[in-house]
């Protein structure tokens, strides 16, 4: 299908860092796409521009972040962006820039896990039907916050879907505790959150009804798992004008 | 939301057969039906009949289930059928007795466990997206076949799903295989039977691709487990005229 | 091996109750074992001397069980004690008397599944070779306390052999925890209890060092799988005078 | 305790390989050794005698193991050696090499994975209690073999300890199979390969008795993994005179 159309030009911002080096890997890679700029921390942005580029990926800083999207929708290019801290007060003052760009897109994820956010999908769609349901996560152990914002998010979604289907609180006759042992409880779904060396990046949901449990798990290894997500963002924009949260709606 | 409705009137057929004692148990803890008629073998089916009987739900034996059809569609009732041995050619049938009873309607279902069917939807829906798709499925060592009929269908429903995506044949260098090792082939995708005491009947399919892999894995414990999916059937048939195969458009 | 020996002569107390009727069953099905009473709440304890009991089994209650053990180590009979509610004070007084009948013996055990006592061996076995050790125990959602006590005592067991090996506590960086999603602390070990619908009895115990895990899971799916443990233990306590809590030391 | 001794002295053949390189790093980083010499394919090895190695970790290829064996017997410098290709007949050599050298070492271990073993020998130890035993062997799909060396290896010990408890085939009704479904038959115990993107090298073994199961379960990510078994077998092998093959009995 790709080979009538040209490839896509892609240039990469925050080139050296980890996650930017495996993007420019991976574009590489891709026979529908050209990496045509690589521009690190202290380079001139202005290089993406000269290299044609026409969607530019974003693994950088909080702090450059906002000037970066600024710019390139400016330059009516497409961004795909992965970096971190993105408040809704963020992204509203990107849907401010691009109301006067019509043409340019760009999406904004925190998660290009493919393998997650389906996990994601499955967990909400499965939470309407079962009377229980809990969330167990597992991490390496240097990981900082517990639970993780994956799990959290998990959680949110599987108790709005209760919501919608007229469930009430998952039954749980629990009357002697030590403290701690039922998890963290986020929107009434209780979360776990399991710390280890040999571990990377880990989550189980388990559903439960009379008689049978539904258990979706996603165990990511490397960040080499998020490029089929990355690609997927980038071959979307340049046919997605305006803001794009979350890469869920490109998945089918 | 029911209570502004009539219960709904339910007969069961096999109502002395493990199943349908489990349906009969079911149908008379739901506040939204009334049991108003158990015939067993031998019994004059009529009662169901005078009794008023809305639906019938049918956990018999292949060699009367199609008897007892006719006669219900004849007699313009309901039916929810769990009962095996529904080939092409029965469904067929039963199709044509409908055609004279526009106002019937018959459900047909291999399975009712709606954590079963979730899991093969969600098997479908996420193998256009890995590299990868493998099913293990665990049961008691009492089962007669190997692999059981639910892993082969999810094996079809993946290997079509990846048809579709224009997927090609999963990766596997293996050149030095024990036979049997690698499990059965089924339409491309390899399934692993197990069978161990202590066991009950358990499945879980594997999605893999780069650096991450997604499992969806169904446990189940006894057969209330199908109960919800009947009950499910019993309310859905009443406003669904016509043959349907299976639960799955009953969910959502 | 036990063809050439006698059947032994076992009786039953607590012969009414769930597990009492499971001991009855599985006595009655043990080639090499002779179910001689069957004692009820109520029945007169002196009934099972009168059939020539060998070894009592009892699965009644707390308030009752110190006077059967009494009674029954007074007229030299042996014992397999499943009831609850032994505190070291309670097993002294068994102690006591028995020094006075040296040749009969008690088995006290808070539990009789092999799968779970092997499942403690190899948890605390393996804790020493590993930077991190963390239980997540699974039960239905009746259970009234969490976690459950084989967890507790899993944990403790691995803490000990932690010590014992020179190991500090296990590495963690959370620094930014949301209440309880870390788990209970039980002698630093980490300790998580899911309920849900759908289950009854599990725990896995994760160990974890540098780019591997290991996961001893036990899943138990119903009182019978205590009876191999109380087979066991009748066929042992013949042989064994004075009291045993546990039955760890009879295998192997 | 290691603190009064000197450290170990170490030098690594075959230090220019993957494994190589991480034993290099990983002596470098132990307390209680130090690495006196890197011997790469070309290198003298005279350079490691000079340097006055007292333990020689050698993973370097099976064309050359063996002069190196030799040559370091006969120097009386002890080796821990990881190299594959160690049939009965080259084990045989060695232990005429060291019988004319008796305060020598060697130690040859076909997996220095501290999980792996640990998992084999609960698996040995646990066969003799449950009537069904069956493993699971999951791998990338570049593997060439199904199942793998360590399944095969697990198989044959759970085979025979069942045999030693007298324990006859595992109980299985299949009686229509499709072709490869059970998995491979090794000794009578079912061997299932499973190969999918995104998995490394991991293996569960499946214990079932009525009413519960037991899982023992082994994940390795990296060759990292073997790095706490070698530096065991160099401390142990300092103390260790003869040939030691595996690392199983260096465990406790």
């Amino acid at each position: 299908m790709t080979d009538a159309r040209e490839p896509i030009r892609v240039g990469v911002l925050g080139a050296r860092g980890r996650m930017g080096l495996e993007v420019c890997k991976a574009v590489d890679a891709a026979d529908d796409m050209e990496l045509v700029a690589m521009i690190g921390g202290g380079d001139w942005l202005f290089n993406a521009a000269d290299a044609g580029a026409q969607v530019l990926v974003d693994f950088t800083k909080p702090d450059v972040v906002m000037d970066n999207v600024h710019w390139a929708v400016d330059q009516g290019i497409n961004m795909v962006v992965g970096t971190t801290g993105f408040t809704e007060k963020r992204l509203e003052r990107v849907r401010g820039w691009l109301s006067h760009k019509p043409g340019v897109g760009v999406i904004v994820a925190p998660n290009f896990g493919i393998g997650a956010i389906l996990m994601m999908q499955f967990a909400a769609r499965a939470a309407r039907y079962f009377e229980s349901a809990e969330i167990i996560e597992l991490h390496h152990p240097r990981k900082l916050d517990a639970p993780s914002g994956t799990a959290g998010h998990t959680a949110r979604l599987i108790a709005a879907a209760r919501a919608e289907a007229g469930r009430g609180p998952v039954p749980d006759a629990t009357s002697e505790e030590l403290p701690g042992a039922r998890g963290a409880d986020i929107d009434g779904v209780r979360v776990h959150a399991v710390r280890s060396a040999g571990l990377i990046a880990h989550q189980e949901v388990l559903f439960g009804t009379q008689g049978e449990t539904l258990t979706i798990r996603h165990d990511s290894l490397d960040r080499s798992s998020f490029m089929p997500g990355v690609l997927l963002a980038v071959r979307a924009v340049v046919d997605r004008p305006g803001l794009t949260v979350g890469i869920d709606d490109l998945l089918d």
